[in-house]
This record gives structure tokens, sequence and C-alpha cells, in this order.
């Protein structure tokens, strides 16, 4: 009897403070996207220039909508304290003019990689898996609780590096790639980093009973599904050549980087 | 002038019930997923026991959420004729006792490939991918007019021949299938003959406009593309070996059929 009413507070105790960012950390380790072939290649210079077209195209349709993400999380925030805080990601997503924002940065890349943008603002050319995970993400946040809501965006724990790899490697590795077109993942090295540290606190701040905390690890690991389909997606459509019906096909798709 | 009047025309005009069927018949001929090569390799026998393991227990998620996805659709039906007719699918799925309808008969399936019940129910081992556009589709029917939840099921219009070639090939090909466990495909093969007729009438009579032609149209690529991004996910993870973290993994993966 001993042993199960122990066995039953190891499972039912919440974990410490540091254990809780320990879980979070392995989590990330295990299931960040940074793991999946499709960046090594896109961060090793394999890819040929339609292959990079397709990851930010595709990519694209996540940038779009983490404002909208982030709109539908505040509009279930009722401290305004928080949603004071919040509010910094959508404008660093829009900006507060036409030329600047994340979104706008977002175009220096497409634009750089000499894609229309009318093309990449239709996303008509995305791949279904990419809509239908970034949606999943959208749905999430509406649906689940505000905790959840919230954490679900602490991949941004990881983020940071492989912003910094992604900068050195493909900028030293294709020459259609300069300093402006990776405007975007400069900016967001330090975002980032900023917005990661204030999750975490609220994570360990806000999950009090063991359930919580399952709660905000299962969040997370939806979040790292939501990135991991997508490279997967990717991976088959522009590596191993399964492009989909109605779904992007770039112009130099048969001399495209593979792996068979 | 008059050109330009002509083209207008045909572009706005409603097309022809002939012409409408034609376009809805050629969207299934080019994206319905019996053009996956993931069906090919099913039917024919290539595949070992894991790998249909893995096929039955991420189209499990798929059957228990048609009846939800039913629900959802049957919620937003003002008219009760319609309503009683679109019940039946529901029955169908649910059985009018524990032990029949379609999703019983889906276990007899999962039981006939040595899987544990507890588990398929669990859907812990499935992929991100088929969540995410199994999820797609009810979100759809919630969001989307009701033309276009309605006759995202014009995919059945397609089911029966997938239904004959997987019933004929899997009993010819597999000693771990036989007349029980295909005992889901042999009575879908009259009843979705008979839902795909209905809704076929119900798009051709109730989209008057052009642009309620081209919706529906929209919503049948839709569905077809949650259909395919299922069907590439299990390749990419079970005939290529790209397993995602907390997916279920075969016993025999190691043995399974690969085309590198």
């Amino acid at each position: 009897m001993k042993n199960t009413a122990l066995k039953i507070n190891q499972e039912t105790l919440p974990l410490s403070a540091d254990e809780f960012e320990n879980r979070l950390r392995e989590i990330g380790k295990e299931r960040y996207h940074d793991n999946c072939r499709f960046h090594h290649l896109l961060h090793s210079g394999k890819l040929n220039k339609g292959q990079v077209q397709a990851w930010a195209l595709n990519r694209y349709y996540y940038q779009i909508n983490i404002s909208i993400k982030d709109s539908a999380l505040m509009s279930r925030i009722k401290d305004p304290e928080l949603r004071r805080v919040w509010i910094k990601r959508i404008l660093d997503h829009d900006g507060r003019k036409d030329d600047e924002g994340g979104i706008e940065r977002w175009y220096k890349l497409t634009d750089g990689l000499d894609m229309d943008r009318d093309y990449v603002k239709s996303t008509k050319g995305i791949l279904p898996a990419t809509r239908f995970s970034v949606d999943a993400y959208v749905s999430f946040v509406k649906e689940k609780s505000l905790l959840e809501g919230v954490t679900s965006s602490l991949t941004e724990l990881f983020a940071p590096k492989i912003h910094k790899e992604r900068i050195v490697g493909m900028l030293e590795n294709y020459d259609f790639i300069n300093d402006q077109t990776m405007a975007y993942f400069k900016k967001r090295v330090d975002q980032a980093t900023d917005d990661a540290d204030f999750v975490l606190n609220y994570a360990i701040k806000n999950a009090h009973t063991r359930q919580e905390q399952e709660d905000v690890c299962e969040a997370l690991k939806f979040k790292t599904d939501v990135l991991w389909v997508m490279q997967d997606a990717l991976y088959h459509s522009y590596i191993n050549g399964h492009v989909p019906p109605g779904a992007f096909k770039p112009e130099d798709f048969n001399d495209r980087y593979t792996e068979d």
C-alpha cells in the first residue's frame, strides 16, 4: 500500500519549476522541427532555388496566420496587463506602418526568390498539409484553455538557435540569398528570445497543478506537431517529388535535389 | 467589346447539369486519393502487416469523426426533410445497437490486424497530419455554407470503385485479411452509392449560380485534399520510414516494404 500511495503522489504532485522547465526542454529536444531533414538540407545549401521557394511560400501561410492566432488568443484574455504584453506580438508581425513588420519582411524573402507577390498572397499554391496544420493551430488557441493557448507558443524557446543556423547557412550557401532577404530572421532572433522568456515564466507561474503542467506539455507537443507536419509535407513533395494536385511546382523541379 | 461581353458571360453563366457533373467527375479523376501510391501498394499486397495496421489506425480517426461531422452539419440544416435523409448517415455509422454500424465494423478490421482496441480508441498513435486533416473536415462543415458542407461529401461518388478494388485486392493478397475484417467495406459499397447519388442531385438542384457551382467544386477539392494528405502522410511515415515522434511504430517496422 505504501508503494502505491507513493506512486500516486509522484504522478500527481506538481513538478518543481526546474523539473517542469526540464520537461519542456526535453520535448523541444525530441520534437522541435530542427530535427527534420528538410531543415538540414535547407541550411546546408543542398536545395535548389525552387525548393527554397516552396519552403518560403508554405511558411508564408504560417506567417500570415500568426497575428490571427494572437488576436484570437487576445479575445480570450481578461487581464489587461497580459493583453498589453501580448499585443506586442501582433505589432511585431503586422508592423506599425505599411512597410515594416514580420509579414512585410517575409515579402523581402519571397521577392528575393523572384516569386510573384500576388501569387504568394493568394496562398493558392501552398500544400494542403500546410493549410490544415496552420489552421489547426488557430483552432487550438480558440478552443483550448487560455493557459494552453498561451503556452503553445513555447516553441519560441527553440527558435533563436534555428534562426541563427538558418541565417549563417543560407547566406553562405545560396547565391540567391542576401542580407535583405534574411531580414525576417535577423529581427526574430531577439524578438523570439524575449517572447519565449515571457511565456516560460508565465507557464511556471500559472500551471499550479500537475494536470495543468501536463496540459502545458501537451500544448507544446501539439505545436511541435504543427511545425513538423509542415516540414514533412515539404520533404515528401519537394525532395521526394510527390507534389499534390494544385500545389506549387517550381520551374526547376526536375533539377531539384533528391535523396532517392 | 462583343468578345469581352461573351467572355464574361461564359465565365459567369451557370453550367448545365451535365457540364457541372462532368466538372465534378474530372475533379475526382485528378484528385481522388485512389491516385495515391500508398493505395496501390495496399491493394496489391505489397505492404507488410504493420503498414496495414498503420493505415487502419489512422483511418480510424477519420471513421470516428464522420458522425461528428454529420451531426455538425445537421445542426445547420433548417429543413426537416433534409435532416431526415442525412440522419441515415449517422445511423449507418454509429449503428442502432452496440454491436453494429460502421465504427463497430472498423473494429473488426483492427481486431483482425491484432491491434489493441484501447490503443486504437485512444487515437494516441495516429499521425498529426491525420488529426489535422480530419479536424479540418469537421471545421469546414461548421464554418462554410450548408451547400458546401453537404457537397464536401461528393467524394463518395468515387468511393465504391476504390472499395471494390480494396476488397478484392486485400482478400487475395494478405493472409491476415478475411471476409470478416473487410465487413466495413462490403457494407459501404452500397451505402456510399446511395449517399453519393443523393448528394450529386442535391448539388445540381441547389447550386443555381455559377458562383455556387464553383463553391461546390471547391468543396469537393477541399475534401479530396483531406483524403490525399492522409495518404501522403502514411506513405512518408510508413513506406519512406519517417515516423514522427509519438506516432505508432509497428513491431515489424524494419521489415516493411520500401521503395528507396
